[in-house]
């Protein structure tokens, strides 16, 4: 891995705050709209986002073979597209420009003026168009919690969970970015005690704290992807909120799956963080036992040290962090996600998504939804105002942060963060 | 319904055989490969196809308001995009200028030899680009045999199968049209008496008998459609083949359903019958008892009675019907299912599909899968040489036909067919 754009040593021309989540060692690809209501695909460094639309009219990458407009798109699915080799020749090419050593753009103002925003400046949208959206079910301390509370203790995991890394299709067309409010969702419900269901709000919405990997093109249809090779079809990731409606999901589910409890609305942190950029925290993933069948076994370290938060801030209380968990409790990689996904030659395409499902640690602090940081609501978290959360109120807002951190650098996500809004309004259809 | 283009008795300039599926009255719309390898989207009347990029160039729609560019795409999105009254426009146009009393186009030989094409000359694609596609499960028989030979026989149908029209998210990227043949898919299977899972090709690859219906842009986030507006927001249907492998199924699909039984391929016909061309054969639906919620609760005839066919044809047999049902047999109609689908605020795009669910009718040649009409293979179909199908064997093809028929018209869906080929060579990848 000759990465330069990894080099710890190096500083940028443009202020980074401490604990910035976005270094010149990041270089993290999103799409926005400017104060000049152009859309366009950018990265960012510290608290300056940057152009790479204007950057490549300007002649900045005219090393690289790229096509003309690669950057001034509304998704980044044609720069995915390109593939792996020419993500890193852009990547490394913006590492040099705003390396503080290099004069080109830093000492052209008039340059620095068409392709610098402040974030004050620009709106961030959905950074790919999601053809595909997978989630998967891969934390095991989450799967054995749910099985705890409505199965068996003491036979917590299905029987399948530790030969397959369990996943199931969701709903593209409502994945939103951090920032976008949800509508409590209206749906089926079933009392308790009772045999016929009810309409109305759901009464139990949730998060799920989770991460999600976008892909490039990576095979032809009925070819699978090898385990080791799964990496080169990653182009990287983003924050993950798999919002969730335990009431309807209870009713419905049975036996195709979630379906109304989950596609009101998913939500992603804007930048997407390449894996190059997570290089430097590589970290084993859990010891699997019994070994998985040969297409899920993997060499070297595949999964990533990511620390990741919870926050809740209600209308009447400041932001408080209700879960500290981390990415590498996963039980199942990506790279056996997407070897599995495409063992029975199922197509992946440039910009689909595949989420981790629920990343929950083995401490109660460390649980990734109010369904367990509460245990259906048993154990109520306190706000600071003594109220009280068994699941989210309208009004509440939910954020998730991650980052990795090394004596070296800090490289992060971000956040995601939505608001839950009452429901829709429907004297408002138009 | 003041549709012109239904009118019975209007004969066309352009030869139709008898009982052809797309008479002046069906004009259905799809995408196709001209002898000149471009991509256009067009229409059918018997067994010419029109392209309605070139009559749109040459003037013939200049009473409607359509962008130029609006027929020279590779899919119908933005066609479908510009909704139900431009649809109906444009369907009445292509009726008057392929009526036999029309001398405009008729009597201009160059034109027509710009915009006919023999079948043989064009290839069709994929008639639209499918952002989300959800399958629903909407016979009571299909549901009822499955749970019957899996669950109870006297008690087969879950709880919430007559209050929910159940329905789980699929994966759009293996969706193929007639003609591509498909790979059986390799896969984890739990064997008879076995506590551990092997990995291998699936021996229990099945068709599902399905329609599905295409939709417009039909609601912002948050916003649910009422099901009796809910056609407005129907483009029209296709026959639909859910290729499902049982074996990966029944280990895979705890607790959050199907996922790599299904997506390993799916397949449509690839024109799309509006539902205007359906009008006249509109039926009721199967009462419903209980009442569903009153969000379910529609007026009026929201079924078609459309028979549906099973051909299956093997290398050393001819073809062979072994299934015959109709797609008014299905409880769930696509008013609710639409309805439903967007109750808690889900967005519904333009080229979105929305499959019907294996149509199993009462008696048991009208299943609509192997493992209804072989009953998990105890009543194998013995084909005409004596040899038997307990499933699908490599090399044997599956067709779906469907067709409406009254008195004075027949309106049809032409067919669906692929052939299931070998597990996928893996030494071809790149």
């Amino acid at each position: 891995m000759s990465q330069t754009a990894n080099d710890p040593n190096r500083k940028s021309w443009i202020t980074v705050p401490a604990d910035s989540d976005f270094p010149i060692q990041n270089i993290p690809f999103g799409v926005f709209l400017t104060r000049d209501d152009v859309i366009t695909i950018g990265t960012r460094i510290g608290n300056t986002a940057i152009d790479l639309g204007a950057l490549h009219q300007l002649g900045y990458f005219r090393d690289i073979p790229l096509t003309d407009d690669i950057f001034l798109q509304d998704t980044l699915n044609d720069f995915i597209s390109d593939g792996k080799k020419t993500w890193r020749l852009v990547r490394n090419c913006i590492a040099s420009l705003f390396d503080k050593n290099n004069q080109e753009l830093q000492n052209n103002a008039e340059h620095r003026k068409i392709v610098l925003f402040d974030l004050d400046e620009i709106e961030m949208q959905l950074p790919v168009q999601i053809g595909d959206y997978t989630d998967f079910y891969s934390s095991k301390e989450h799967a054995t919690n749910v099985g705890s509370m409505f199965r068996d203790p003491n036979n917590a995991l299905l029987p399948n969970w530790l030969h397959v890394p369990v996943g199931y299709h969701g709903r593209s067309s409502t994945i939103v970015p951090s920032g976008i409010p949800i509508h409590r969702p209206m749906g089926q419900t079933l009392p308790q005690d009772s045999e016929t269901p009810v309409f109305g709000p759901s009464k139990l919405v949730d998060f799920e704290l989770e991460m999600a990997f976008i892909t490039t093109d990576a095979n032809q249809l009925g070819e699978p992807i090898p385990v080791d090779e799964a990496e080169d079809y990653i182009f990287g990731m983003v924050l993950f909120n798999d919002w969730s409606a335990r009431d309807i999901q209870k009713w419905e589910y049975v036996p195709l799956g979630p379906f109304l409890a989950k596609n009101f609305a998913s939500s992603i942190s804007p930048w997407i963080v390449t894996l190059d950029a997570l290089e430097p925290f590589r970290v084993e993933s859990p010891k699997q036992e019994p070994t998985p069948l040969e297409y899920l076994q993997y060499s070297g370290k595949k999964s990533f040290d990511i620390h990741l938060e919870v926050d809740l801030t209600s209308e009447n209380n400041p932001p408080q962090t209700i879960s500290k968990s981390n990415f590498k409790y996963l039980y199942w990689n990506m790279s056996q996600q997407l070897a599995h996904h495409t063992v029975n030659g199922c197509k992946v395409n440039s910009g689909d998504m595949m989420g981790s499902g629920t990343i929950s640690g083995t401490t109660k602090d460390s649980y990734g939804s109010m369904l367990e940081l509460t245990w259906k609501g048993e154990n109520p978290i306190e706000l600071s105002d003594g109220s009280k959360r068994k699941f989210i109120e309208d009004g509440d807002t939910i954020t998730l942060r991650g980052y990795c951190k090394n004596k070296d650098v800090r490289i992060g996500f971000g956040e995601v963060s939505n608001k839950l809004l009452p429901t829709f309004n429907s004297k408002k259809r138009k």
